[in-house]
Parts: structure tokens; sequence; C-alpha cells
């Protein structure tokens, strides 16, 4: 990872961070315990990933992060709301996430479920408030709503979780994998060519972009899981394992997930190459999914 | 209650349930647990008070059900997840809803965390096709998604978990009722009046009839809570007391619940005097919620 990289990642975080906290600086709520607990969860950072990813495909197109923040934000607050409900008891029982304890340790079940829930209505509050900029804002905002529901993530942990200690193949794998992750990684490359009103192939080819880095997202994370380090990553690991996760080591062995990866980066790339925009930054950035640690 | 009531209400139920079956003929939703799960809930019926109010207020100012027909699936989607997650071990323990089990005695609990999830995703992603058709939609909309997340309901239910077992008085039992229950039947008799694009007094109006049917509608679920029939009501009775809930009867009396219960009456049909319609069907709703015994 080259210090330019990094550098310009850290760019887009750092707008991010701001975009969040004047949002959460504009937020009164009451009562305390959830004003705590809707924050608490968001504040615990991470790469931001998906914010980054908006951003800097924002930029490809030749525009800026301002122009899709209020998205990068709901998409960010969608995904928080659903690594809140995942760590729940009667989900993934999960009591660390990002070095911290997990929204319930801290605040109950009942008060993360509810978090989980504030988060999830207000981020389509936020995509409301963008839906007044105009028609290109409403496809926008459909367009994550649909990857964030019963046509995507909803969908992959539902599967997830009925596919636990059960018998399952590489088929059901592909749509856990799709659905769970890789949508949300749509939506983050799409959006900006929805907001923009970009022709349509070239929309087509961020999603399809979005798409494949998304499962090799979701590869190198079951990766990590079997190799990964605690410290670096912040949650527990070789769970998935334990609990008897359909995941992609689980079906494929550990060799041949590597290799998967490999090919969605190649296929990342080729795309990428297609595309008539600087993509430099995407490109590096899918390596350094491909390559990431953590 | 008069037949006519009655017959009145039939006819908005039943389009309803017409609006919910084609929603859900059109809705092909995997895996099969989360397709299960997400229609078990939402056909268990009950009243749809929340539909039938936001139908009798468009024919009020001259419309037709058809025309905010979205919306008030919306809604009641967003009441059912409410429905679902309050039944959680981790909130209000119930395992009946409406005479039947509960989603999470039937699917699981992390199935019906995902269900509720679902819900309320869906909901919005009804709203957006809804904004397609122009600015006081999306007005609409936004009412919604306000009065269910953390300036309305998610703020309820809350600070209802928050006060089980807590010393807490008038004010808080306050917040509780207007924010828990009363804003979603704001948005069910505010959402015509948007939609139609009518005059802000005539809408904050309808809006100030839903706060106050509202705020009716949970002291009468209150009184039933002491007072009904499980037969009737379909759900376990007592609870509330027995876990020590802030609710209007422990913080006033059963009496004086039951005189609070006939101001907020009289204020409805106040608001309604004074409004430029016919608006003797909302009036009869409105008596039948202070009389009702389900």
């Amino acid at each position: 990872m080259d210090s330019n990289f990094k550098q310009k990642w850290e760019e887009y975080r750092s707008e991010f961070e701001n975009v969040l906290a004047d949002y959460l600086e504009r937020m009164q709520i009451r009562p305390p315990v959830l004003n705590d607990s809707f924050r608490y969860s968001l504040a615990l950072g991470g790469k931001r990933f998906r914010p980054v990813l908006m951003f800097a495909c924002a930029r490809s197109l030749g525009g800026k992060p301002g122009d899709v923040a209020g998205f990068a934000l709901a998409l960010e607050m969608l995904h928080t709301y659903s690594l809140i409900h995942d760590d729940l008891p009667a989900m993934d029982n999960d009591d660390f996430r990002r070095g911290k304890p997990s929204n319930h340790k801290v605040f109950g079940e009942g008060q993360a479920i509810l978090a989980g829930d504030a988060l999830l209505n207000e981020a389509y509050s936020v995509c409301f408030e963008e839906c007044r900029k105009g028609k290109t804002y409403l496809n926008a905002a459909a367009e994550i709503c649909k990857n964030a529901g019963v046509g995507g993530m909803i969908a992959g942990q539902a599967a997830d979780l009925f596919f636990e200690q059960k018998e399952a193949g590489k088929a059901e794998e592909d749509f856990i994998i799709l659905h769970k992750t890789a949508k949300m990684i749509v939506s983050a490359a799409v959006v900006p060519a929805l907001v923009y009103g970009a022709d349509e192939n070239i929309a087509a080819l961020f999603a399809e972009f979005g798409k494949h880095l998304g499962i090799l997202f979701q590869l190198t994370d079951d990766i990590l899981d079997v190799t990964g380090d605690f410290e670096k990553l912040g949650k527990t690991l070789g769970k998935d394992a334990s609990e008897g996760k359909l995941t992609s080591v689980r079906v494929c062995g550990l060799d041949k997930c590597k290799e998967l990866a490999e090919q969605h980066r190649n296929i990342c790339r080729q795309i990428l190459d297609d595309l008539p925009y600087d993509c430099s930054f995407l490109s590096e950035l899918t390596d350094y999914v491909l390559n990431r640690d953590a």
C-alpha cells in the first residue's frame, strides 16, 4: 500500500468523519439511553470502507464527496445498524466489535435492538432529505433501500443464520456473500453514477465493479476469520467455524478461497479499465481489499 | 357502534387487505424463512386501525383510499415491525399477538429480528416508489419517517423500556404515550392532507387530531390491559403491571385514566368540528376508540 493511497484514503475518511460529526451535532435524541446507544456504534469508527468507496467513485466521475455526503452517511448508518443486530445473542452473539464491547453489552439487548432500528430508520430520514434535491437523488435512495432490504442485505443475513449448522453448498454460499455483503457495496459504488445521472451503461459498470469488490471483501473477511489477528481486526476470530457458519472457507477451503479472491480482483480491474475515467485509486483500493490484514 | 359505522370500517379495512394482498403477491422473497416470517405477522391482521384512519381522512378531504394506499401499506408495515421487535424476549417478551404465537415463537428470535428489520426497510422502499409521484408525496414520506424514528415511535419504545421497574411520573408517561403510540397515528391522520397539498392550517389540524386520538388510543390500551379480555384482545393481559411498566393506569389510577380518555375524545371532536369537511366517520371512530373492548 503506497503512502499516496493511504493519504487519499485518510482524506476521504476524514471528510466522512466531518459529515458524521455535523449530523450528530444536529441530532438531539431523547431519552438519553437512545441518544447514547445511537451514537456509540456510529462513533466506533472502523475503516469507513463504504463511504470512502462512494467518495472515490464520485471523484472518478468528476464530482466531489460533498455531492453524495448524505448517501454516504445513510449507507454507513445502515451498515452500523446491521452490525448491532448481527452481534446480538440471537444472531451471531458477539461481545466485541472494533475492539470495544458490542452495543448490547453496553446498553442491554432491548436498547441495542432499538438503537439498530433507529439507525435503520434515520438512514432513510437522511435519504428523504436528499430526495428533495431531485429525481436522480430519488433513484439513488431507492437503490440503497433495495440493496439493504429483502433483495439484498437482510436476505443475506437471513440465509446466513438459516444455514448455520446445516449442510449446504456453493450455491447457498454464493447467495449469502452476494446478498449479505456485496449488495451494500454495490450501493456505495453505484450511487454517485445515479446521482450524476450518468449513462445507464456507466452505472451498470459501477454496480458490477461494486458487486465483485463486495464478493472480494467477504472472501478476505472469511479468510481473515481463519488467519487473522484479534488486535488488528477488533473482533472475535474463528467464530464462523466454531458456530458452523456457511463460509467460503468452509465450502471451498482456504487455498481455493484465496484463488477466488484473486479472480474477483482481476474482474474488478477489468471493469475499471473499461471505464472512461481515472480509476487509479479504485484500482489500488481493490488491491488493498485483496491484501488487507484488518 | 352503529351498523353504518361498522360497514364503512369494513369497507376501508377490506380495501386495505386488497392493497396488502397485491403487494405480497408482487414480493418474491428468499430465503423461504424470511419470506414466511415477513408475511406471517402482516397476515395476522388485526383492526388495521392506522390504514382505516388514513383512508377515512383521505375521504374527508374529498379524496379516495387509493390516493394514499402506498402510505397506508408502509405505515402498517412499520406498525407490524414494531410489534415483532416489541414482543421479543429482550423487550416485552410476549408469546402471543392477535391470538397467535408471536413471530419469534414461530421463527426463532434471530429470524424475528430480521423479519422486523425487513418490514421496516421495505416500508421505506414502498415510500420511495410513492415519492416518484411528486413533491407532496415526498413530504408525506418524510413525515412518516420522522414519526416512526428517534423523533417518534422508537424514542417512545426506548423510554418505555428504560422506565420499566423505575420510579417516574406523569411527564415521563406523557412522553412515552406521545412518542410510542400517538406519533404513528399522527402520520395516519396527516398523510392525506400532505399528499393533497392541503393548506398548512388544515394539515396542522389533522396532525393535532391524530395526536389526541393517539393518546386516547393508548389510554384505552392501558385501561384494557387491566380490565380487558384475552379472547377479545388476543394478547397477554396484566403484563404491564406485572413488569412494572410505566402506564397511565399506574401513574394516574384507573378512574383518572378514564377521565383523561374522555377529555382527549372531546378535544378530538372539537378539532373535527373546526375542520370544514364532513368528518362524521372520524367522529364515530373517535367514540369507538374511547369505548372499544378490543
